[in-house]
């Protein structure tokens, strides 16, 4: 250990501080900082920071005036194409898939922090009758695409699964597909690859010290993607695989449509080497990033950098002229990653997030502040827009599309409850669509929308009923109707006529395939025996159904 | 007591098992039996249940056929119309209002059931700083808002605001008024009335028994009001006041803009005898009715009645065909009710709701059924739409005006807390139009949206850090800006300028008026002491300002 050189070098960025304990170490421990600080590019982190230093503040008053829409041609949605250009679109995508050039792209550097649980998102089981956790939905999505993609052209085409994981994800991640068997998922179409990590700061600009032999590191953001892809040698194995197509999304979107054709064809056939799927921002203060013209290039604006004026102005029609609401599901070509990580994404300002940071203070004393005292630095997936020669925007339904899993149940929204129902809510309507009926426990035809009205208990005069229980009872009765398909039975909705027409269900039900096993363990989200529908989806129609 | 002919009088109508306890019954039990049977119009209620069992099944497959959207002519909307426009709207409903023209009507029949409480929904206190009930918005709203009228007439016009109760809410409502003194109104301003009841039915059209000398009743719906307005002598009172103009709407949204005058004047420059405010359709499947035409004629059509097909019609613009979304806020001209009320408002049909009825069996003992026993017959406010001469739509923007409470927190929608938080943005928006800045404890602006990346503790490591904390910090970090614009202050944001431009608020924040004491008692909501600045709204500009 060359401690004097370290310290030097430390002493040129100004973080003499990170050896301040040294005399007090063991020489276990010694070893340790010596080769973590060692193992620091103290010249570019300390550039990154500086980077962030020059006039943030001044930026946000300003970006009212350089804000401009998405231009209506390049903005295409599902509801303004007709059936016949989306069902294009969609052979499009398959093609592509069945050729074996389309990858997808997991963005998995998070823990569920703020859903309660200290394992990946991905692992997370929402509580659905089958007990599929969100890696085993989409694992099967794609199995299911492959068939569908190899049922139109009759070539069979692998889409590749490329993760992101950050250090504390990375092994949970690998050892639980192991344990599953990759969900039938062939192993060597998993890559799993871990982003990089950056030193937390001080607002002066000091590495914050997390013990006295170790600094504290935070991964740096879903846009230290690109940084990983070159490091780690990902967009070489993308090209060596002949990837040009990638669909690029994030963990926690339980209806995430995996390299979704349509929006794949949508992009390619504009010849787009970057494209944004959006849905229509609701209202003005909508917690949303919102994709727009900056200066010209596309750019995702973060909800906190917009002005109400800006966030209030509608166009003629009375929409939100800013509506292009950013749900984390892009579409890059190989070509354009390869364009930018080695070149213009190196130059890209990290932004900054303010936290409190658990450090020890100068006495070596554990210190868990109440303020924030610190910050992390990141970059963002979206980050790269602005280098699009081409960029698209598709917009989609939410109710179809989006559905994050971000908070506990309690929380006011993206709970594991609203996440499940908008599941079910889709796969009510892929059955009605398909010609199918939900009936109730007297054979009755329940409604797309059950009215709340009905099958309550009556309020009655004199009081006596207990109101708590009738409180459970209109509380139990909200509940939607409990409806899951299985994603090796359809992908989209598409297949199901021959089995669903003319027939009645009685919720809870399920659809599974012939491969799958029944759920065994009991569901406490369901109160009523759940009804297993075998679907033989070789028998099922061709052509996807959207 | 003529027990005989009570008897034949319900042989004739089919409800003999009325009196099949008769003979165990104590003289005093019998006496409330007789007197209760003897005040029931026989004739009325088993006509009524007689009405409501032809072809109800057959009608939802042909509604689709017969759904018309409403035509752009008279579906006025906020976000297009220009703003001089909306001023003078706004002007002509202050000047209906200065003259003493316009009523507000309130439907108030229903207890704080799925709320969980035993009490009148308006009584309910969602937690604001203020601490204020529900009435006490509105009762302020009415004050602040005859202030405004005088202000840009001279003249000084008093609106009358109607209650429908039923025999449940009526008491505890005029008591909490009279506790309250009426919130600063005048007594003889506030009129509680109360709507009638309707027995229990079986499914074959047996009057429900509650107990052995009692029938099951529950109140007729919020379409009760028609009845209640002729035979309780309240249209007459409206007339007797010179009333021309009402706003009818339910005591659930915080939100609700008492006698809206740009909403009546809308309406009235229109030459409507009849007008519904509505909020866009959000998705397909949201539980809301839509305002639309069926056979020609206008009505609100369940969301329970609409099929997959016809909720996800869209227009060419990519919007939903049915998006006009009701939110039971209506305007009605005296004169359109009494033709209303005279006539052909007699002959419509009952709306049916299934229910789990407790009730006796044919030993006497009470049986809580655990499905559907029987049917409560309703009247719905919006029936009468069909029988105006010219109707009209006023569409307004969900987040200013419509965040309804109707479950308990922890339900996925419309609680307490949703109804808190819209109201705090709703009035945090109103400053930052105003030209005032929100800034946090250490002097940091708070933009419109508050970022979840920045004041977050750090995700470390070694993931030292206990989960529930972070956990806990992330969720409090997602409460709002709390704000709170005391309605005596401002009605919807009008008068603020002078007293807010340029000023920094640090949120827990409320403006109150002169005339108010701050609050006193502690608020489990705020986890910071309340910032209380007190308004003086003589002084603020006289125009309201949308």
């Amino acid at each position: 250990m060359d401690v004097t050189q370290l310290r030097e070098q430390l002493a040129k960025y100004n973080q003499e501080h990170l050896l301040q304990f040294w005399d007090e170490l063991s020489n276990e421990k010694k070893q340790e900082l010596y080769t973590e600080l060692n193992e620091l590019n103290l010249e570019e982190v300390t550039r990154y920071f500086a980077k962030t230093q020059h006039s943030n503040t001044e930026e946000l008053g300003k970006l009212d005036d350089r804000l401009q829409p998405i231009p209506p041609e390049i903005h295409g949605a599902v509801v303004r194409t007709d059936a016949d250009r989306l069902k294009q679109y969609e052979n499009e995508g398959l093609r592509l898939i069945a050729k074996g050039q389309v990858a997808v792209l997991l963005l998995a550097g998070g823990q569920g922090t703020r859903l309660g649980v200290a394992y990946p998102k991905g692992m997370y089981n929402v509580g659905l009758p089958s007990q599929k956790t969100l890696y085993q939905l989409q694992a099967e999505r794609i199995l299911r695409l492959e068939n569908l993609a190899e049922q139109l052209t009759g070539e069979r085409g692998s889409v590749p699964w490329y993760i992101m994981t950050s250090e504390h994800t990375k092994e949970p991640t690998n050892e639980f597909f192991q344990r599953y068997n990759y969900f039938g998922l062939k192993k060597e179409n998993l890559v799993v690859f871990e982003q990089g990590m950056l030193p937390a700061f001080s607002f002066d600009g000091r590495i914050i010290m997390e013990k006295k032999n170790k600094i504290a590191k935070a991964p740096d953001g879903n846009g230290g993607l690109y940084r990983a892809l070159r490091d780690k040698g990902i967009l070489n194995d993308m090209e060596m695989r002949g990837i040009e197509y990638i669909h690029v999304y994030c963990v926690d979107n339980i209806l995430v449509k995996m390299a979704d054709p349509v929006f794949i064809g949508y992009c390619h056939s504009k010849g787009a080497d970057c494209g944004a799927k959006v849905v229509e921002k609701a209202f003005p203060t909508e917690a949303v990033g919102v994709v727009c013209k900056v200066d010209g290039h596309y750019q995702v604006v973060e909800y906190s950098e917009i002005t109400l004026n800006t966030a209030q102005k509608r166009n003629t029609d009375g929409r939100l002229a800013f509506s292009a609401g950013s749900i984390c599901n892009h579409y890059l070509t190989t070509e354009f990653l390869r364009r930018v990580v080695e070149g213009p994404e190196n130059e890209l300002k990290h932004h900054i997030a303010k936290k409190k940071i658990p450090h020890v203070d100068t006495t070596g004393q554990l210190v868990k502040p109440e303020t924030p005292n610190g910050i992390k630095l990141e970059k963002f997936v979206f980050d790269v827009f602005q280098f699009a020669e081409r960029f698209v925007v598709w917009e989609v339904l939410r109710e179809d599309e989006f559905s994050p899993l971000k908070n506990a149940d309690g929380a006011e929204k993206d709970t594991p409850t609203t996440a499940r129902h908008a599941l079910y809510s889709l796969h009510q309507r892929f059955i009605l669509a398909a010609g199918g009926r939900f009936i109730d426990e007297s054979g009755s035809e329940i409604p797309l929308i059950p009215s709340m009205l009905n099958n309550n208990a009556i309020m009655l005069e004199n009081n006596e009923t207990n109101n708590n229980e009738i409180q459970k009872s209109c509380m139990s009765y909200k509940a939607p109707v409990v409806v899951e398909i299985s994603p090796l039975v359809s992908y989209a909705g598409e297949g199901l006529e021959q089995s669903v027409q003319n027939k009645e269900f009685q919720p809870p039900v399920t659809l599974i395939a012939p491969s799958e096993k029944a759920p065994s363990t009991p569901n406490p989200n369901l109160d009523m025996p759940l009804q297993i529908h075998v679907i033989n989806s070789s028998t099922s129609s061709a052509q996807a159904k959207y």
